[in-house]
């Protein structure tokens, strides 16, 4: 029997510049099923699904939507709440009331988590219902996908960022320190590895958070390479921890601020990289030292986009409403690689991807664990898209001296 | 009498995204003329026409030369040193023994003082010689230029960003700081405006070196914002000062470094970004308050670069040669707007640009001193050039409410 009603689509977590393109593949699709009836859209996530915020996209001109999809962030807002059982069962009422037939939540691993209860309450009341998680964050963190939508696009702004640093740094020598967004997974600092083209390009450091941080080590690498290039350009993830296991970040913040989820707000604050380029100055005596924190300009950065990311972001809203319709079970989209480069989409259970998260494996990181293998280059290459361009340097030769000859 | 002899090029100061298009503009141009026998460039700036480090540009590939004018950054590399009279002497004697005949500096007006001193040691001597400024900065704080080759570019980052982070903040509220490069000129946090296309839409302050920053009037409109939108996205310039005119950026940092020119380095530090937010916290009792110090992604990101900065960019430097070659005397290539939107240049006296700066005239700033005007708006926009995208936001009214209902 066919399950006709309402659809309910909610964004959660960190925007994306590419998360619009699956709310517009979600709200196109559902438009081709008659069981489909009217399309909501909830206002601040499970925020609005609560208290009952829904947009009406089934008026949205479909002109405005493709505009929308091309539009970086999340076009339905966000929210950090991290709904308990009770704010499930709340949300669960209001979806009866309105007789949502069809769920999609798109987010990472926390926003598979509050699907997989709702899919529970809806199981236990007998409600016939659909519930599906439909993966976005920049973090490529979330296990059974071979890469998250939002990634490709925060990574081609990290690795065109580093170009740009490259150039800049070599130009007027001294350290440079990037903070690029990772709590736990260093996916998006490693990206940073492709603005390597020429001998001697940074970054020529790399930390990410799946190995512990040690500061004379660091010190002593970033002396090494700096005495030989003269320059010495390091990538760091937020997230970073030393031995034990604590982030680095906080013990250097002011003020330390936690979402719903308990975990500390890292991005926002330059405390990281201001501290790391004090210890540079302090200990290594080495005078121009300077350190960005990449923040919010990585995630939504205005016309940075890979075209790969694009339209995976578009499909898994597409596969997650016909999964939705013609498959019988709750579950959520994950990416399959498929060949180089080709994808496919898969429904795997929930369970195998609520509340749980994925580091860099071991083949993507070098034995010194301050840098890349060719394995992680490889792999993040084709998730960057098309028509990234590549910088170029003079190759003219030295002129011979006449006053100062040697 | 023809002059014939050596070119010489050099690159000053901070790197921008169009620096390089000079540089190729000069190159190509000069190659033109019979009279410029060999064609050098120097490395680091003023440091490598002492040192005598010059590449013979001579032997560098025109397509090559093409691919670097589409590079950001100084491909010569720079130097920040600010040479005194016995410093231009060294530079003249090494120009003398190389027969260079036409001297190019590519900089901002630092840089034009340093070719006013050349040019009158040249005088002096009775050595025939062409000393040209060709300007750059992204501050765009040049005298006699409508704008500066740099800038277009640069802004469009700043647009392009703010365009982003407005979207990310209304997506999970709360207020917002993007701290953006500009010493003693707000032109470049002031293209922030850009941003603005829906009523709501961010920046809605914005802060300049040019006006008086006062903590209590700050806060007071972060709170009248914030009480009203939820969610207040603020554009500070690096330089704002206090009544006294001193600098808030260099009382919040713990380590202060200066350049050869004697100016306190402000970028590649969040401390007067994280400062502020602190004060938001504290004062205000806003829980999200996320700070952004833009630093060096903004003048050298790769992949972010206006066509019409790029154009100009590439004729300032064409031009530099045709003044050198057929005009009777030394000077510095200024922009002239002349229609809406058209330029030319013109070759202005070196005295009128070198060591002077332009600030934000006050048409461009609000009575307040806390935003722009839209004669600001009208002078910037044809700058960032073509093909820049605009954000879409969702147009669907409401689901009425059951469970709630008003």
């Amino acid at each position: 029997m066919e399950l006709t009603g309402n659809v309910l689509i909610a964004q959660g977590g960190g925007p994306t510049a590419v998360i619009n393109q699956t709310l517009a593949g979600i709200v196109q699709e559902a438009r081709k099923f008659p069981q489909c009836t009217r399309i909501y859209g909830a206002l601040h996530g499970v925020e609005g699904i609560v208290n009952e915020d829904f947009l009406d996209l089934t008026q949205e001109t479909s002109h405005n939507l493709e505009q929308v999809a091309m539009t970086p962030s999340a076009a339905l807002r966000s929210s950090r709440v991290k709904p308990d059982t009770a704010y499930c069962q709340a949300m669960f009422r209001v979806m009866q009331a309105h007789n949502i037939r069809y769920f999609f939540y798109i987010g990472g691993n926390d926003s598979a988590a509050t699907v997989r209860i709702i899919s529970e309450e809806a199981q236990e009341a007998d409600y016939r219902f659909r519930a599906i998680h439909v993966p976005k964050t920049i973090d490529n963190d979330l296990l059974e996908s071979d890469h998250t939508p939002g990634y490709g696009s925060a990574a081609r702004f990290v690795a065109q960022a580093f170009m740009g640093i490259n150039l800049d740094v070599r130009a007027l020598r001294g350290v440079y320190l990037g903070v690029v967004m990772g709590r736990d997974a260093g996916f998006l600092t490693a990206a940073s590895s492709i603005a390597q083209k020429y001998p001697g390009d940074g970054p020529h450091l790399i930390y990410l958070p799946e190995r512990p941080f040690a500061l004379d080590e660091f010190l002593g690498d970033v002396k090494s390479i700096y005495e030989c290039c003269g320059c010495c350009i390091i990538a760091v993830s937020e997230g970073i921890r030393n031995a034990a296991g604590e982030m680095i970040g906080p013990q250097l913040m002011r003020h330390v601020d936690r979402d719903a989820h308990g975990n500390v707000t890292l991005s926002g604050s330059g405390a990281l990289g201001d501290a790391l380029a004090d210890e540079i100055r302090r200990r290594l005596g080495i005078k121009r030292v300077r350190a960005d924190t990449f923040g919010y300009l990585q995630r939504s950065f205005f016309g940075c986009v890979s075209d790969v990311d694009q339209h995976e972001a578009r499909e898994v809203g597409e596969r997650a409403v016909q999964f939705a319709v013609w498959g019988g079970c709750d579950g959520a989209v994950a990416i399959k690689r498929t060949g180089e480069y080709s994808v496919d989409y898969r429904l795997v259970p929930l369970a195998a991807v609520a509340g749980r998260a994925r580091s860099m494996p071991d083949e993507f990181i070098n034995a010194e664990g301050n840098h890349v293998t060719d394995a992680f280059r490889y792999y993040v290459r084709p998730l960057l898209g098309s028509g990234l361009k590549s910088p170029a340097m003079l190759r003219a030769p030295r002129v011979p001296r006449i006053l100062h000859a040697e």
